[in-house]
């Protein structure tokens, strides 16, 4: 590898984003608030936002096939990141982008990622978006992820987004807003896992506001020890329009959940439905993998890493 | 009848409690903020509240298979009656108790009934409760009810209370809440209709706080016109218990409602479920009613009298 990262960059970048070493085509990656590395490529131009730290993504209209990486890390304690980053996807085209943030606090000190994500899907553009957080090191460090994603999408565009908390964040607050015009459609699915004394909250506003214009939600969410989680997803009608809430959660311990997932109509032909369960995993469930020959332990986290597979 | 009852008075308490003439056993008719007419019966004693407008209910322990009526009416324009009436319910009994408000204003003012209505159940008790709210006059007069009401549930107690605004009612903000002991059982309907540019929210909190406890909720609204509707049911589970909630609406014409319901799992053993949904009559619905013989409004009338039924 070109650029000078240690075996613990090497290991959050691999487990963030799934890579290992420096990807083809357009990336950037960030490291403790500054550049790694960064490369444009012909479709797509990565440029230093003027300002406000940060970088603007730009794909022209018309690319396809592409994959866009833009993983941060931080390995420093006491270091306090936040970026903006805006997406600029031209019409017609259809891309993946790979975001993430992982957090090695090897000391007792607070380290904090607030990444401020805005997508303009152009019109007739799909968009494939996945962005995982996670944290590493002693359980006194605190680690503090405040994602904020915000996504407009022109006519007929399509966006599929992948969000997820895989483990070590001591402390997460989720802010994602998507507006939707004619025939745009969105598939989001939010995967959150919390340990020991974690908390996270995730907030959700999708505005269909164009006919034909569509939401699902699929929330999935383990809270083990003694962490706690809020849900409060919101899905606004205001057109002939679809949206569709899922919110499930599994209880592990103490683990507390409070899930508040809303519905408004303000079009009699916006069809919104919404549904959450929370509950502890069935014992029945348990005792088939056990006849299998797993141990509880095992069974149980055959079941968890399925939930969040 | 023996009271001095106008025809509208008669018709009034036909519609919200299905009374015709003065009823058996305990009763108490309220009219325009005044009493009317009371009954207490063997087992069952209506006896006038120190301190604030309303009444105490006290049902002997065992009493079994008695009714109680307590409807309002009032057909005074410029009445706000507030009354504040306690139902404490003995030991293993099993009662029914029938309440709900009637408005007739001619006027063009405000007519408004506050019923703050709160119930001890003792253990093993059984109560099945109905509360009717309906207003009638022209259009450009108000009728406001605003009704709260609490349930406190001892060990093994069930209630089950059918709760409804039929039509005609410009305001309502309803606050419900109850709280069950060990194996306590609650089974809520809450069914609402607005039209015009009427408003209607409604706030419930359920806390579970016994093992085997249980709550189901279920929302059935209809909104029409240009009328706004909000419903935030929230159910908190603090033990081994079951929570359910349903809520469905249906809009027509320019009929806007949000639906917030949220579950709270403080526990492991707590399993909690909500489900919702809002969109308009299915158009097949109508159709296939229509091949037999209905015309469309008798179609839509006859799938709303089901659905609210």
């Amino acid at each position: 590898m070109a650029v000078d990262l240690s075996p613990i960059d090497e290991n959050l970048l691999a487990t963030i984003s799934g890579l290992h070493g420096m990807p083809n085509g357009a990336f950037n990656i960030r490291r403790n608030g500054e550049l790694v590395e960064r490369h444009s490529s012909a479709f797509i131009e990565i440029a230093t936002k003027e300002g406000v730290p940060g970088i603007d993504i730009k794909i022209k209209p018309g690319t396809r096939g592409e994959t866009v990486y833009i993983p941060v890390i931080v390995t420093q304690a006491g270091v306090k990141d936040v970026v903006y980053n805006t997406f600029y996807v031209g019409e017609g085209s259809d891309v993946t982008i790979v975001a993430g943030c992982g957090i090695h606090n090897a000391a007792h000190e607070q380290s904090q990622h607030d990444g401020i994500h805005e997508f303009f899907i152009g019109k007739g553009a799909r968009v494939k978006y996945t962005e995982a957080h996670y944290g590493e090191g002693p359980a006194n460090g605190t680690r503090i992820l405040n994602p904020v994603t915000k996504v407009h999408m022109a006519e007929n565009s399509f966006c599929e987004m992948d969000l997820s908390q895989l483990e070590g964040v001591t402390s997460t607050k989720r802010e994602t807003e998507a507006d939707l015009a004619e025939g745009a459609k969105m598939i989001i699915t939010e995967k959150l896992m919390t340990h020991d004394e974690q908390f996270a909250e995730s907030n959700m506003l999708f505005q269909l506001n164009g006919d034909d214009s569509s939401v699902q939600v699929v929330s999935r969410s383990v809270a083990k020890d003694e962490s706690r989680q809020v849900f409060s997803p919101l899905v606004v009608g205001n057109a002939a329009c679809r949206g569709h809430v899922q919110c499930d959660s599994i209880l592990i311990g103490n683990g507390k959940v409070k899930s508040v997932p809303a519905i408004e109509a303000n079009c009699e032909d916006a069809i919104l439905m919404h549904e959450a369960a929370i509950g502890k995993i069935a014992g029945d469930q348990i005792i088939k993998l056990q006849t299998l020959g797993l141990t509880e332990e095992e069974a149980e986290q055959e079941i968890l890493d399925d939930f969040l597979s």
